[in-house]
């Protein structure tokens, strides 16, 4: 395997190096002194924080900090529709329900059909619009808040986002956007100017409902390049700078690197059925050993194994049978194939449940959750507003 | 003065040479052909294509002879708002005005706050909004067909631009922008993909009424690089080339170049009272000899005289007077003091009926000619059905 890998918000090659990328993107780590932040916050450690997939952060002191001085913070979060979702892109929506539920507050869940655009050059719009109503569909099932959950579609709602992209994209020049993403003379202009679209809900929250006094975004660690920039120029514009909490990537099931849509094999689609989560499964890179009798002899390797990421990541919420799960593993008692089947059974069950709520989404439910059905400021844009 | 000039929508540096710019830009003069065929379709030469006003064109014989095979073509001009409106701004408008009296055509009016809310970094919201409502107002001064004529505000109409802008800006190569635009490293992000905005007018009008075969843009030639690259691209898109005539600019009173707001002695400003359109016509450069006396020996020299060139542009619709003007200068039978007094006189006929016309105009009436209430496409952005 490589030491090396490359990650934007785009694409992940290689096996990522999580420490690595603390001193890359320049964030910080959630130590001890976070966790008893958190824990006086939520009254718990979050399962996620605790296992450390959520693990890194930017500024989540202050908001917690402020939160606890009776200064609410909203979330914000999103989804890329580029084709139908996995169980990698549901990981950070599982934490962001967390986190609503247990603080009662607002979240803007931002759908960016512009970006996924733009940056598949042969996409056609009816497949664009296609999976933008399928994964609503599938982060709906999720069971956000009706009353404190909002979604901001990009093509739909670029009236409420545009005037703020306006006034973000002038403070970003060119130098940077391409220092940060990476973009070369070949890039096209759309995807240059497309970080200002993602960087609007870090301050639409404000305008919606001016109690607020931060904005928390609970996303994998490959979007941070989007914040970085964003933190620079919040400042500038009179908006607190965006902080975040940053989780892993949920591993392919072969390769390393974060679940790809390209190589269908390695990730778990919401709506694989049976056979398609078993086939991959039993598939799926373990660290197990290679015949049972080995496995007895010498106990397999949990730390490098995908199926135990999947129980740690999703499938096991209780830490002492994760626990028992992992010493089994390692002194040999637990085979391969019984940890797998087990894992099949958890992840069908999941997925059946979770394909039985996104049946209750229809179009009517969706509408509900439209920003435009939600907060009316068609004043505040028509008067130019939101310049800031 | 310089030989050099330069060139490009935001700046124009020392005298423009409209012959070099014609093969600059790979533009296409209007030739003796193009006049007949011009003829053919107005019933006449209009007054600044036989001045060489408007002077040159992309596909202009193929708009209009598509025209006469009975396929309509809808017109887009604009204007950035970025003060105060002036001389220069209105004679393109002019033109535009008539046009679309002779052919009773759609006319599309865009505002562009956001690129010179983005090119002006230091501007503030309340003065770009202002800009655009006091523009607007000069503009409908101007008396366009109030039934067939749509205003276009980049912020407020976002929403209907935006999907064909990203389908414009995947086409676009920042190379491509960084060429023709003249962009560098320091060039904001918000600017780099603006083009696609001013871009999408070109195509919006066929989704407004698809009977239209074709746009033709009346404008001012430093508009010319938006257009280059809106027709490399509008094949792929399924869109005509959008077709244009270009105007030269109106010469500024005393430096070369166009008029230029940024110093307000070289222009005349639609609010500019009589006394000051007298002092500056009183300072304007001419083409006169020092002394009265001196003229009546050796007369002037209207080709580079900044006087006579607005009564051609503007202040003298009678041919055989025009030639008088000239002829009467050349021989040094026209005095300066008494050539300027006259235009004088007429601009301020002009600016305060100009005025009269703007007093009218309330927001009442710049709402009826709002594109969201003229037409309605609301479901074609919420289904993504304006992406090409």
């Amino acid at each position: 395997m490589e030491d090396e890998f490359y990650i934007t918000p785009w694409e992940v090659r290689g096996e990522v190096d999580y420490n690595r990328l603390i001193k890359m993107f320049g964030v910080k780590v959630i130590d001890r002194s976070m966790i008893r932040l958190v824990k006086k916050v939520f009254g718990e450690v979050p399962l996620h924080i605790r296992r450390g997939v959520f693990y890194s952060h930017r500024d989540l002191d202050r908001v917690l900090k402020e939160y606890l001085d009776g200064k609410p913070f909203y979330l914000y979060t999103g989804r890329g529709p580029s084709g139908p979702m996995h169980l990698g892109h549901i990981l950070p929506m599982i934490f962001t329900k967390y986190l609503q539920e247990k603080l009662d507050t607002l979240l803007l869940l931002q759908l960016t059909p512009d970006e996924k655009y733009m940056y598949h050059e042969n996409m056609k719009k009816e497949e664009i619009f296609e999976y933008t109503i399928d994964n609503i569909k599938d982060i709906l099932a999720i069971g956000f808040k009706p009353d404190k959950t909002i979604l901001v579609d990009d093509f739909r709602h670029i009236d409420y986002l545009y005037q703020l992209a306006v006034s973000i994209a002038r403070k970003v020049t060119f130098s940077t956007a391409r220092a940060t993403f990476g973009f070369t003379s070949e890039t096209n202009i759309g995807l240059i100017f497309y970080m200002a679209i993602q960087a609007a809900p870090c301050f639409l929250g404000y305008i919606i409902d001016d109690a607020y006094a931060n904005c928390l975004i609970p996303a994998a660690i490959d979007q941070d390049p989007y914040w970085r920039v964003t933190r620079d120029i919040a400042g500038k514009l009179g908006f607190p700078k965006p902080s975040q909490i940053h989780g892993k990537l949920l591993p392919g099931l072969e390769a390393s690197g974060k679940m790809s849509t390209s190589d269908p094999e390695t990730a778990l689609y919401l709506s694989d059925k049976e056979e398609a989560v078993e086939r991959k499964i039993k598939n799926a890179f373990t660290g197990g050993q290679p015949t049972a009798e080995l496995q007895r002899k010498l106990g397999g390797n949990p730390d490098i194994c995908t199926v135990f990421s999947y129980y740690a990541y999703i499938f096991e919420d209780k830490d002492e049978k994760l626990k028992e799960r992992y010493e089994d593993c390692k002194t040999g008692r637990l085979l391969c194939g019984d940890c797998k089947a087990e894992l099949i059974s958890r992840i069908n069950s999941f997925l059946i449940k979770h394909r039985e709520n996104k049946k209750n989404i229809d179009n009517e439910t969706i509408e509900e959750y439209m920003l435009d059905n939600r907060v009316d400021i068609g004043d505040l844009i028509n008067n130019y507003d939101l310049l800031r």
